[in-house]
């Protein structure tokens, strides 16, 4: 049934190709860096200019403060730079954030983790691909003009490739953003350059456009609050340092010490990247509001609906680099480049987890298998249908979208830094020498503070936000947590039925012998052979069953059956309506009524064919019947298979399925080989 | 995985009731009538309209033709009706005209009669509908003024009745039937009385109105061209005369006979009706044209795109009973509901067409089954969708339908009749005795004449009819005729690749051993019970196996297996990329590759559940790799279910499912007894 879906897919996807297995290979640590940084490197795209959008409610004045709001940002990225330098030292297994919450504070915070993650991964997709388009734009106006359709194509491509199956290699990563991070270096050095050697006055297109504040000379707390609300939006920047806690299995040794090495580098240059950014705009009096049309006037007029209010990395680009320069160009493609890579990086990691999750049984068991094609689909297909969904809502308005963000990000990092405060105590509890309990003291220390300065921020966050849309992300999160809790609940409640008694025989009555009865429409290979290997079996009784459907039909079989002298007995069951489910299944309830220790074996010889309409033409009574009969207990069902020419195709086409490998396999390193190598028997 | 989607079906459909078995009864004639009649009476509410249609083009002046018409639709009718007193005596089983065909003339005839038929059914509810919409409207306007939607609806609703099952009784036939033809029969005494003793000028509606001729003045071949045309409209009137030939096992004994006389009495009808309704139509000057809006003029003004031109019955109706009248709308509503009636006949007869060529193979062998409700359900679906396309596509407009409809018929007719002469011929050659020689060659002659009049008439209809819209029903059949020739032509490739040898052992290897692999995930009630029956069936070797995609967990098995003191040895494969399905089948090419004489049984443990969403939840891996193994050669797949508690909820759906009787049954008769009651085993 499954080729019946797979033929459109097939023709929209086309093969995958036929990839050797990756992740063979260790990630040096210049490698590891664009792999695992294009997301949070990627979001100083975007969070120096929310600052500035949410600072202009209070007019031009409020942009004063931008340079308090950069260094609150810096210290919390050192802060959180700092924290999981901590995680992955001491949970380098690659479980993350989840690990760490389930260890250390119990399943429902684990569980909470891992639906804050999940619509994270959604929002990343969502985010990302919106402020790239946006920054293509700046460059190519058609894009934003179209910025819906444009996010959603951008989201139709990473899902098809992702689908595919991609090979996901270092160097894809590694030139993009390894460009967007020099060009970016670049711009600020040559901006800093230009303004204090040179003395230049650099303007950004915004430049000369008067700031109407909607909220003019706000003060006292309601000042606070745009600041926290401010400072809330450039939190952004933090979105994706979480990432390698997920990735240090693909690190090369010392895998801990290098991860966090990597990490230390990611934030020093997403601190010098964000500030600097803020810098420029600050000296090429880039002009942001949240309400462009109205609340942006030149020479006294609103700029109205038509204005496209620019990314900041690009205004300052324009202004440093000059309009339309080479620069100026190749910094907007790769920064939409780099965000494009950072939605990329959600499509690796939601299946990631949610093959995590399956191994505690939250999701359905079958995510569980590294590289199951089907599985990985469905998460793809989920994930960009709700990434998708989103951008249409929320008219791929990137501004809009970081309202919902952070929410998710902040939940898991201050669930994390409370884990690793408890894994410090637990430790600290029993270790004896006196320096490890100094370094453990210090690492508990430094995600104490991980842990009340990330809550202090969600609790800023869910307060300035809430009603901008971050009670969207706590719904989306409500229904992860809920859904994943039914199916554990589920799985609890199976695996509680089917408990194995420990006694080997609990008053259950043990099987004594087996009817097998093989079922026979015609002579042919195909029930020949199913009468061969049912004889092979040595059953204690074995008799060959046929409905008569058609009468005349009924008489060759039993004659033949005589001519050829088939020694096991042919009982033939009568079916007024040419039925074939009903009479089988009332003969087998009589036979175990008969004897209820007994069991039955009913052999059913089946076609195998290639093609999905030859499916429609064969086995459909065999398979209502199979259905039917698992649903009768005290029965066995076997299928004796007949491959017939044609299902070469099919099992060609299986092979290369199965050949199929999951995109992401770099970030996840190589596969484990099984630790306990037990020899095989 | 019928079960997700059925959920949308349940919700539409509803379950269906438990209805106890029809069919049980035998049909009296005054029963029989209605029935089957329904459809051929039902077209005198649109063959006489048609008639005057095709005149009006050359004028007014040419509906002086029409009684002429009349007289040759009143020849054909008898012929025809002569023709199939034949074939009802002479194939009394049902099989009808593909029957006839095929043994007569051979398959290609019999597949093209079928073709035909499959048509012609659809087209009945097309046609049919549309018609019914249309009567319906000369009392209630709103309904032709939305009659697309209307007929639409009418569809739907008769496709959900048919789905659910609904009860054909004989009463559900009488009742509107019975009505319509006293209504209409009372009509045209009435109006005989009107018009001759009390002399009352009765006025159609339309006679004030005059016809702009299209062609005005024809002459000569156009003339004839015309009146062909013009007759093969009329021709209309003969369509669902053979429905009799399908459901002679329905009627009493001595059933030929009596389904000869219903046919009598059918063709009696239907001729008084016709010509009744011509005369009176002719009587109160009714004026029809094919283009009402520019043709028909009022004081010198077209009638313009406002106008809606009535059916002929109605415009009689209302001359003879007055505008309005108790009678006249009881006779709209009668007609209306008999041309639905006549639409649901294709509903029963469509699937019972199928059955019959699902036995010949030339459909899926699963339609064979008599009311298997799936096979039933997809063919009602596909009847209404071309249905609904055709009603779509030609605007509900009875008119423009009719040109598609009769070829089908009159195909199916021409290839009868032929046939029922070459089988005369057949009988004559070996017949000696004198007095049933006479009798055969009068029946020869009858059939001759039959064949070559309807054969004459299928010319006609061809020629005047084709670039009208013959052609789109010529494709149909094609369409039809090339699925089931190709359908056929697998299922003989494979009769032929699966053909059992002659000899016991024709060189291929018989198996010698059984290998019992039992898939073992954790030890539970299903694993324990998949185990105790392996042991019952004494195979070779036996042992367990169980794939390592967790090795903590499979230490726990190891351990565990042990310490029951578990006698069937335990076999783990190692899965780097934890996979199950690849080991498995790696393993057991490897068994077969070391002994190829053996076969290789693998028995996997599954668990029953009653939810679609738990299915989800479970066996995904043994489903996928049971679909693998079957590709795999010298291997048994044998299903042991465990039946958790949810799985009731399923076991009484499926019961409640099968307890379903298809519709339609009281047309096919009795169930039959299987003929040839072979003592059981």
């Amino acid at each position: 049934m499954s080729k019946l879906t797979d033929v459109p897919k097939r023709i929209l996807i086309g093969r995958a190709l036929r990839s050797d297995r990756l992740g063979e290979t260790l990630l040096p640590k210049r490698v590891a860096l664009p792999v695992f940084a294009s997301d949070p490197l990627s979001s100083v795209a975007y969070a120096p200019g929310e600052v500035l959008l949410v600072l202009s409610i209070a007019g031009l004045s409020a942009y004063h403060f931008s340079p308090w709001i950069a260094l609150a940002v810096v210290v919390l990225m050192f802060t959180v730079v700092a924290s999981y330098r901590q995680n992955v030292r001491e949970y380098p297994s690659g479980g993350g954030d989840y690990e760490v919450a389930t260890t250390n504070l119990g399943p429902r915070a684990g569980l909470t983790v891992a639906s804050a993650l999940l619509v994270d991964y959604v929002l990343t997709v969502a985010v990302s691909i919106s402020s790239g388009i946006e920054n293509l734009g700046s460059a190519v106006p058609f894009v934003v003009e179209n910025k819906v359709a444009c996010a959603i194509g951008v989201i139709v491509l990473l899902t098809l490739m992702n689908l595919r199956g991609v090979k996901e290699s270092g160097t894809f990563f590694a030139i993009p953003t390894y460009v967007f991070v020099t060009g970016v270096c670049l711009m600020i050095a040559w901006g800093a350059f230009r303004g204090i050697v040179l003395g230049d006055d650099m303007r950004a297109p915004t430049a000369d456009f008067e700031i109407k504040p909607e909220h003019p000379g706000l003060a006292g707390f309601a000042l606070v609050f745009l600041l926290l609300r401010a400072f809330s939006s450039g939190c952004a920047a933090l979105t994706g340092v979480e990432a390698i806690s997920n990735g240090v299995p693909a690190f090369r040794k010392p895998k801990s010490r290098n991860a966090a090495t990597t990490l230390a580098m990611m934030g020093l240059l997403a601190v010098t990247m964000f500030c600097g950014i803020i810098a420029l705009a600050a000296a090429t009096d880039v002009r942001m509001a949240e309400n462009p049309a109205t609340d942006l006037v030149h020479n006294g007029v609103p700029l109205g609906a038509g204005y496209v209010q620019d990314p900041v990395i690009s205004q300052v680009a324009e202004a440093v680099f000059g309009h339309g320069s080479l620069l100026f160009m190749v910094l907007a493609a790769a920064t939409a480049l780099v965000l494009f890579l950072a939605a990329n990086t959600a499509y690796n990691g939601f299946p990631l987890l949610g093959s995590i999750l399956a191994q505690d049984r939250y999701l359905p068991r079958q995510l569980h298998t590294r590289g199951d094609r089907l599985a990985f689909s469905n998460g793809i297909v989920l994930l960009a249908g709700a990434a998708g969904l989103l951008v249409v809502i929320y008219g791929a308005d990137s501004t809009r979208l970081i309202q919902l963000y952070i929410v998710g990000v902040f939940v898991s990092f201050t669930l994390s830094q409370t884990g690793m405060v408890r894994h410090w105590n637990r430790l600290l509890a029993t270790e004896k020498d006196q320096a490890k309990r100094r370094h453990m003291v210090r690492s508990r220390a430094i995600n104490t503070f991980g842990a009340f300065f990330t809550g202090l921020v969600l609790v800023v966050v869910l307060v300035t936000k809430f009603s901008h849309g971050a009670w969207v992300a706590l719904l989306g999160m409500c229904i992860f947590y809920a859904t994943m809790t039914a199916i554990r609940r589920h799985y609890d409640r199976v695996a509680e039925e089917i408990a194995a008694p420990e006694t080997p025989d609990d008053g259950t009555v043990r099987p004594s012998r087996v009817h097998s009865v093989v079922l026979i429409s015609k002579i042919h290979r195909p029930t020949l052979r199913a009468l061969a290997y049912a004889r092979l079996l040595r059953s204690d009784t074995l008799e060959a069953l046929s409905v008569n459907v058609d009468p005349a039909e009924t008489r060759a079989l039993r004659e033949e059956w005589e001519r050829r002298g088939i020694e096991v007995p042919l009982k033939v069951l009568d079916s007024p309506y040419r039925e074939v489910t009903r009479p089988v299944i009332e003969y087998v309830k009589g036979l175990r009524k008969e004897s209820p220790r007994d069991v039955v074996s009913v052999i059913i010889p089946e076609y195998v064919v290639g093609h999905w309409y030859e499916h429609l033409l064969h086995n459909q009574s065999a398979l209502r019947l199979k259905g039917r009969l698992l649903f009768t207990p005290g029965v066995m069902v076997t299928s004796v298979p007949y491959q017939l020419e044609s299902s070469e195709a099919a099992k060609r086409r299986a092979r290369r399925r199965q050949d199929w490998s999951a995109p992401g396999s770099v970030r996840r390193g190589p596969k484990e080989r099984s630790r306990d190598s037990s020899p095989h028997t």
